[in-house]
Order: structure tokens, then C-alpha cells, then sequence
């Protein structure tokens, strides 16, 4: 397999925008094919039920689910696939995001949710491909030339601190 | 309307039952017809959606849902119906049901529940009785007299507290 | 019964009525009578044990109650009637409303509060108006109404973000 | 004044006792007459304010209140009371008693409980002693003496386990 | 006895008094005589064990201490003095004050800290009052007072209120 | 490709095996060869390096790392490797499993865990396979069948508790 | 200098000595010289002061301090010495050992100690022999030599559950 | 030895530096050489076991290693060498700080990491010195020196604020 599924990148509420678009750009940077919707477990339950259904079938390989406070978005749409689905709580007014942290981990025996850090879009992105590079070498060597990348810029950066840290 | 509708009364797992138990006791002690479920939110989703959607014609008046861990139970099914829903946070094997509580409680505008305490099956009861009561005269009277017993048992209660005080 | 009954919302400082009004304007809204009243379970626990024995002869159908900190004045409003009472646990400026909510939601068996999200004022006038809907047709058919404009206003942005997305 | 006040000792259910009348056995050992009884600021609202109210005028000098959970009763009693009131707040089934913890602390301002430690019964009565023997010079110094005393328990065992450690 | 004794009000910090500085200005709203002193159990812990152990022949009757983080403050003057001691959990920059509170209010059995609220310093005050108030009618009559005016300023904002949300 | 790669299944300790053994087990029902391993992050660096950086080309797929407390075993070895790392937070003495939690889940950008609920080993398994199962049509085959028996053996206890219930 | 000091290890209460003895022992291991005390910070606090301030020239060089609840050991011994003091937070009856954790941990500015994890008395023990090893060239060759036997032991244990998996 | 060994400041990200950077302030004014690096134990591994496992031969007497969210930095470093190890969990923009903190001093039998509060970089360096003064009386000195210096900075503050309060 040649050509690399398609991500869902699935938000509660279009106000998760700011932040789960870094899940976006970082899957296009990739060349990952991926499409952006706003499905509410709760205000479109239908929706996210018919989403999740018809996933596997729509081309799409892995969902990313981004949801705040009772953040049940994830869940709902693990129950209706067996593809991966990676859920990224997001941080809300209140409770500094323990609770979309819990309601999205976890999970009952049987229906799994991964589960990346609060308001870890980049890593919901990067998850993401990690899966799908499994049948996929040249995702693979992407995800190897990334690595590489962000050492190199820790490199340059110890350089940079160093050197400021001597002034001090 | 005389005769009250019925209340239905969800767990995610047969595990819950002994918890949840005292609902279904408590509301039939109202004279409340009570049906229990294992409906889960993530094993049987459209089980879920089916029967929120379809509750209010099947004469349920209330919805109690009881979960543990990341509980979506609740939030599912209020997602599927105008019904008022109670939730019950159940404490499970980690985290001492803060996870259960927070997955129940903090919903997002539009879809709320009626949340009780931790394992608080009795409550959720009594909150529906509540609720049915508003027009049902007869449960209302219910209600007051099962609160006048609350007092006399909690009065009792000081007599034979008081004297063995005195004892010490 | 063709009119709904009132709700009383309560709020324990004056402080918290620009989250609270929320809940007003929801109530109005949906064509519900409400009426807004600052009571402290601390500093009027007179005219909160007054107001919540005498609701149900004045008129009111469900109680709303807002306050934070060591939230009491959803429990102490409970205790003093067998109307429903809600409870909004208000952030304040310590512990991102954690002790407001556990205040509001963990009351002993007998006495239940229906506990919404911290800072819920919205959610909390729809869990009235679902309590009241239960004997009022007219009521029960609005909520539908404003499920289907939420479902739709999710599908309007779903849109919108979709196609941001796309230019990514 | 000669004589030292009473001191009330109020818990929410008498299945708070087991760890409740360590506060009465620890008046008693100093000479304070105690009373213990069971209120509840949710199931006998009335009672709780009527006490509070009533306490000064009846001999109290100071009031322990000792609740789970939602924890309302000090707070129920300072409202009504400008007698000092010690709150202990219990630790039950879930949560780990840190919902009592909070639901006795955060008091708003105006209305302070002075909160010791989880299931912390032994304290408040020695800090119901120490507020009376601010007027009671007796009392004062069979603080000193109870303090002396702890002192020297600690140093006998610290030459025990100095000895036990030795030998590992 | 007609003159009320000292209250001492320790900080950690000199930052800590834009907070604490308010239970000063109580204090004296009482009359009551107030010691404001910089004291920390860290960095100059002979001082706090030298200012708690001649506290009370200084003339003081209460001792209120705030501090945050690690907050031992409250607890070693405690250790070193059979006053009342009531500690004051102050908020920094992390951990929403849960640090200080803990540290202030889980005291071990012996040495009680009357805790209140996180930055709490009003309600500090008040307790130091309501403490000196055992044995000085004229303080008692004024604490009556001051709760028949909190009482009359939330029917003051009640009306505000209520007019304002019939406006909404 | 019809064989799935290997699934390691590495813990930090060999206390952890009890819990942990679900995952092997699990793995092993869909036909998914597994091996276990225990590497301490802590206690063996250097092995968890090495067999990060050689799982790929050693056949691996998909990396389940099982830790407990301050939990690194998982982030350490997602540091190594660009396959997919599970993380199971494990509970251990104290702090309710929060701590591996948080230390397993918050992950900086750049290197992802999927996280699984505190204790989940099942869910790990069934999260690798899920990954699998992306370029592997028998898998997903038999994740559909597994899926299907979980909501059958939900809908079997649900007649059991239905009926259980009316006999209260 | 050929001999190494002594290290002080003391605990807040002789019923910690059970979770304590671990460090005792483990520093004798080391043939370091340990001196185990039960010393408190609020019911000695004076032996707390004498001990901490006379610690260096009785010829310590690291204090351990194990204390639970609101844990001020360690930081009133911090406070009072130059030598680098490490805290054990002793996990108690209530709050999973939290409190003790950041009443340990989060000392302000100026007095540091080091703390290690709840109930972490083994690690406290090899902290200090680092400390100490720093100008100790036999005791840093111990520590190399007991790394090297707990990475063989996990290897030992890897080969058992690699077995152990093998036949599930 | 009358020369300080020198003392690694190590950050898992730049963005930690306005922080971190106190640490080396303070190590340089008690005349300790400090060395500042950024490595990260997610994004160039290698670098960290190489930066510990050759410290002790480089010079460095201890190591100090500030991160955030699921800080594995200083447990990475710990694991890898037997120099002490100070971690400072540095917050970040959820959880309060809370992740890192119990990811840094959670550590597993075996590996200590003496961790010091949330962003403590002051204390982290004082710590650092203290375990280097205990072989080189010079600095011991410094810090009684720095000790005195603390106290009259408190002394003097208490003076101002005893005389602004005063003013209240």
C-alpha cells in the first residue's frame, strides 16, 4: 500500500479550532490526507454515531477526536469503529483540564482510546502517522527525518542557552 | 395526570448493580414503576441511542444512568432525548470516582445532567421522584412524608447517640 | 396543567449574576417564568430556609441554586423542600471550582441536588425546563425545537471548519 | 469566670460516632462538659438552626461539627451562631474525605468554620479547649500540661526506636 | 475581663500582605488590638518559636498566621504556644493553593491549626474575634451586629438583583 | 501483508505482570505473536534504549509499556522509536494511579504515548491491535467479530439484571 | 576524608518506623552510619530545633525526616541546618499521602529539601549516600555496584515473565 | 578539596530557561561553576544518557534538571549515573504544574531524583550547594552566610510591614 489512509480530525465544538488545527497542518506536512469536522457527541450524537460507522469504509484510517470537559467525543466514536482513535482532551474554563483528561483515558475494557497529553494536537497528528506508517516506508522514513529534525533543533537551542546561561 | 410514568434506570455494567440496586428499590418504595438496563455507552452505543431516542414514547418519564471511569453513559443518552437525565458517577478500581464524576458532570452547554454523588444510586431515586412529582400530587405527599421520616430517624438517632456520649 | 410552574434562581453573591443571568435568559426563553434572587445559605440562612419551605405554595416548580466555595446553598435550599433543586458550582478565585462542585454534588443520601457543570448556569435552566416539560407539551416540543437549532448550529460550523481546514 | 462553657458536639450521622467521640473522651479529660448529638443540616434543617441559634443562650461556648461528604453542617451552624464553630470534616466512601475537606473550608467571608484535620476529632476538641481557656486559666494550664505531656511520650519513644534501629 | 487580648497576625512573607492586610483592618473594625509581624518558619524559625512562646505573656489571645506553599507557619507557631492559632492558606503560583491548604489544615493530633479558606484573611479575623468574644460581651454584641448587617446587605443586593434579571 | 508484526508488551517491573498479563493474553486471542519483557527506565536505561531503537527491525510493530508512579518506561521508549508506543499507567501504594497517569499521558510535542486507562492492559492490546488491523484485513475482521461479542454479552446481562430488578 | 558522616533519620511519629526502617537499613548496607530518632516538629518542636541546629557539629552530614499529614518535619528541620535535609511524605489514613507530598515538597524560596516519593524511605536512604559519595570515593563505588546489581536483577526477573508470557 | 566540582543545569526546553536560569545565577554567586544545557529526555535521548553517564567523569558533582507535563528529564539522568539529581517540575499550561511534579519525584526504589517545588530553580541550585558544601568548608560558610542574610532580610520586612499595618 502505496498511498497513506485518510486522518478525521473530529472537534466537539468549533471553538477547539486554535488548538486542534496544529493536528492538521502537522498531518499535511506529512502528506497525510486529512479532514477537519465539527461532530458533537452530544449535540449531533447521530452524526458522530453515522461518522464513526461509515469511517473504515470513507477511507479514513485513523480518527482524531478533540473534546473538553465531559469530553465524551472520543469514546463515542470508538464505539462505533474498531480503526484507532486518538483522543486529545482539551484543556476548558475550568478544572485545568482534569476532566476532559479523565473522560477521555479512561476508557472501559474493550473500547480503547489513545489517549495524548491536554491539548496534545501536535502528538494526536504525529500518533497518528506513526500508525499508519506501520504499512507505510515511506511514512516511516518521514517520522525518522522528523526525529532527527527535533534533536537537531534541541542541539542548536542547548548551544543557544548554553552560551546565554555563561553570561549570567 | 394520576398515574406517574416510569423511570428507567441504566448501568454500563452488570458490575454496577449491587450499587445500583437501591434505585430501582427506592423508586418502586414511591410505587414508581422502575425498569433496569445494561445499556453501554461504549459496548452496545446504538443500544444506547435507540433507547433514549425511543423513551419518552415508551412512557419513561426520567432517565437515571449510572457509570463508572470515563462515564459517558449519561451524556450519551441525554444526548438522545428531552428526558431529563440523572447521572451516577460510580468509584471504580483507581482515582476513587473523581474521573466518573468529572466524565458525568461537566457537560457542554445544551445537554445537561442531573448529577449525584459518587455511587449515590439512592439520591438519583429521589431526584426522579422529584421530578415526576411536579405533577403528581400524590407522589409529592410521598416525598414530604418519606423527608418528615428522614428527621425522626435522624432525631432517634440523637437520643441514643446523646446518652452514649455521656457515657465516654 | 397548561402554564409551567415558575423557577426560582438563587445565587449566593451578587457576584455570581453574570454567569447566573445565563440561566434567566434561557429560562425566559423558552417562555418559562423565572425569578432571580440573591440568598446566602451563610449570611441569610433565614430567608434561605424560608424561601425554600414556602416555594412550592408560592408557585415555584424547580429551584436553581449558584454558589461557590464551600457551596451550601443548593443542599441547604434541598433540605427545606421537596421541589427539585439544581446546583451550579461557581469557579472562584481559588481551586478552578473543585470545591464548589464537590460541595454542591456529593450530598448525603435523602436530600439529592441535581449538580450541572461548574459555571453551568446554561445547562441548569434546561434541566429545569426537561423537569417541567414532563407535564407540558408545549414545553417538551420547545426543547426538541432547540435540540435540532443545536444540532444544526454543529452542522453550520462543521462547514465552516471543514473548509479552513482544507486551506491549511 | 470559674467555670468553662460547654461545648457542643455535633456530627451529621451517628455513623460518624466511632470517630466523633474521641472529641467528647478528650473534653471530658479536661474537665469540659460536652454534649454530643446527631443533626443533620440536610435531613433536619429546623434542628440545626434551632440549635445554633439557641446555643449561646443555653451554655454553649463552642460548637464541633463534624460531616461528610457535601459537608454543610458547620457552616449550616455558624450561620446561625456567632459562637465559634469547629468543623471536622469525615472522610467517607470516595474521594478520600478531600470533598468534606473542602465543602467545611472555603467558608465565604463573614462566616468562618475553623476546620482541622480529616477525621482530625481529637483536635478540635483540644482547639475547643484552647479558645475557653483563653478565659479560663485552669484550663490554660492543663494545656500546658497536655502539651508537656505529648512532649515527653515522644521522647520515650524516640529512645525506643533509637534502640530498635540500632539492632536492624 | 473588659479589654479584649491582642491578636497577632503573621505572615510569611512580606507578599502576603495585600491579602492578609484585610484581617488586620477587621480587627480593628472590632476594636480589637492588632500585631502585624513578618515571621517565617523557614527562614527565621527561631523567631516564630521565640514570638509563639512568649505569645501569650506578650499579651496576645490569638494568633492568626498566613502563609503559602509549603505552609508551615500556622503549625510550628502552634507547636510553640496553647493559644488558638488560626492559619490562613494563601494561593501562589501554582497548584491553586491545594499546597498550603493541606499543609495548614492536616495538622497530627495535639496541635490544632484553625483553618480557614484559601486567602480567607476576613473570615481569619472574624474567628480570632468570635474567640475573644467568650469572655467580652461587648465583643459578642458586636459580631451580632456585623452579621445583622451582612445579612441586610445581601437583602440590599437581593432587590438589585431581582430587579435586574426582570430586565434580562 | 497477511502475518501482523510482533506486539512487545515491556513492563517496569515484574510486579506489574498480574495486571499486565491481560495484555499478553489478549494479544494472543486475536493471534497477534506477543512478547513480554521487563526493562526499567530507571534501572535499565540502557536496555530500554536499545530495544526502542532495534523493535523495528526486530519485527515489532506496536511497543505496550506498562509503569507505575513517575512512570518514564513508555516516554523513554517512544524517545527511541518511531512505531507507536501504548503507555498502561499503572496503580500503585498511593496517589490512586494519578501519578503514572500524568506521568505517562503528558507527553511534549514531538513524541506521542497513547495512553490507556489506569491499569488497562485489555485496552492496550485491543488498541495494538486496532493499529494492526490498519494494513491487515483478518484483524480487522476479527476485531468487528470481538466488538460484536461485546455488546452481545452486554445485551445477555441485560436480560439477567432486567430481570433481577423486578424482583426487588 | 576516608569515613563518611553520619546520617540522622527521623520520623514524625514511631508508627512511621515500619515504612522507615527501610532507609536505616539500607544506609548500613552501605556501611553508613545511621542514627534513627523520633522526633516531632509540632509536639517537640525545641528537640526538633536543637537537633537540626547541633546536627553538623555532632558530626552529621544528611538529615532524613519522614513525616505524614501536614508534614513540617523536614522543613522545620530545613530550616535550622545548612546540611542538605531530604523529605519522606508518609502516606496516611486520609488523601492517598498528597497532603504530605507538597507540605514536603513546595518549600519556599531560600530552604530547599529534597524530596523523594511517598513512603520513598529506600530512596531517601540512596540519596544521602550520593550526597555523601561526592567526597567519598569507596561509597560512590557501592553505588555504581549496587546500580549494576538492580539493572541484573531486572534482567534476572526479564528472562521469568519473558518465560512466564511465553505459556499464557 | 578546596574547589567546587562544577554543576550541570539541564532544561528539556529553552522555554524553561527564564526560569531555570535562577539556578544558575545562584549556583554562580556562591562561586559553584555551572554548566546550562538544554537536552530533553524525549527528543534527544542519546544525548541525555550520554550527558549522565560521563558527567561524573567531566567534573560535574551534581545535576539539576528542570522539565515540564510528563518530566522524564531528571529520572532519565538519575538513571543513568550516581551523581545526585535535583528536579524541578517546572509548570506548564495545564495541571497547575501538578504532571511534572508528580513525574519528578514519584521515582522507583533504586533511583532517587531529589525533587524541590514547582519551578524552584532558586531552591534546586541552594540544594545543589549544600550537597557540595559538605566537602568544602568554604562553602558551607556561604551558606550560613546566606542563611543570616535571609533572616535579616525577614527582620527588616517584618519592621516595615509591623509599621504599615499599623497605619491600617
Amino acid at each position: 500500500m502505496s498511498e497513506p489512509k485518510k486522518v478525521a480530525v473530529i472537534m466537539g465544538s468549533d471553538s477547539d479550532f486554535p488548538v486542534v488545527s496544529a493536528a492538521v497542518k502537522k498531518l499535511k506536512s506529512f502528506g497525510v490526507p486529512a479532514e477537519a469536522h465539527v461532530i458533537s457527541a452530544h449535540r449531533t450524537p447521530a452524526e458522530a454515531v453515522a461518522f464513526a460507522s461509515s469511517a473504515e469504509r470513507n477511507g479514513f484510517g485513523v480518527i482524531i477526536a478533540a473534546a473538553g470537559m465531559a469530553a465524551h467525543l472520543a469514546g463515542v466514536l470508538a464505539a462505533c469503529t474498531t480503526l484507532p482513535v486518538i483522543g486529545i482532551p482539551m484543556k476548558s474554563a475550568a478544572l485545568e483540564g482534569l476532566d476532559a483528561l479523565l473522560a477521555t483515558v479512561q476508557m472501559p475494557s474493550g473500547i480503547p482510546v489513545a489517549t495524548v497529553a491536554v491539548n496534545g494536537a501536535d502528538n494526536a497528528a504525529i500518533l497518528a502517522v506513526e500508525m499508519l506508517a506501520l504499512s507505510d516506508e515511506e511514512l516511516a522514513g518521514k517520522l525518522k527525518e522528523m526525529k532527527k529534525q527535533l534533536a537537531e533543533k534541541v542541539a542548536a537551542k542547548d548551544l543557544l542557552i548554553c552560551a546565554e546561561a555563561e553570561k549570567l
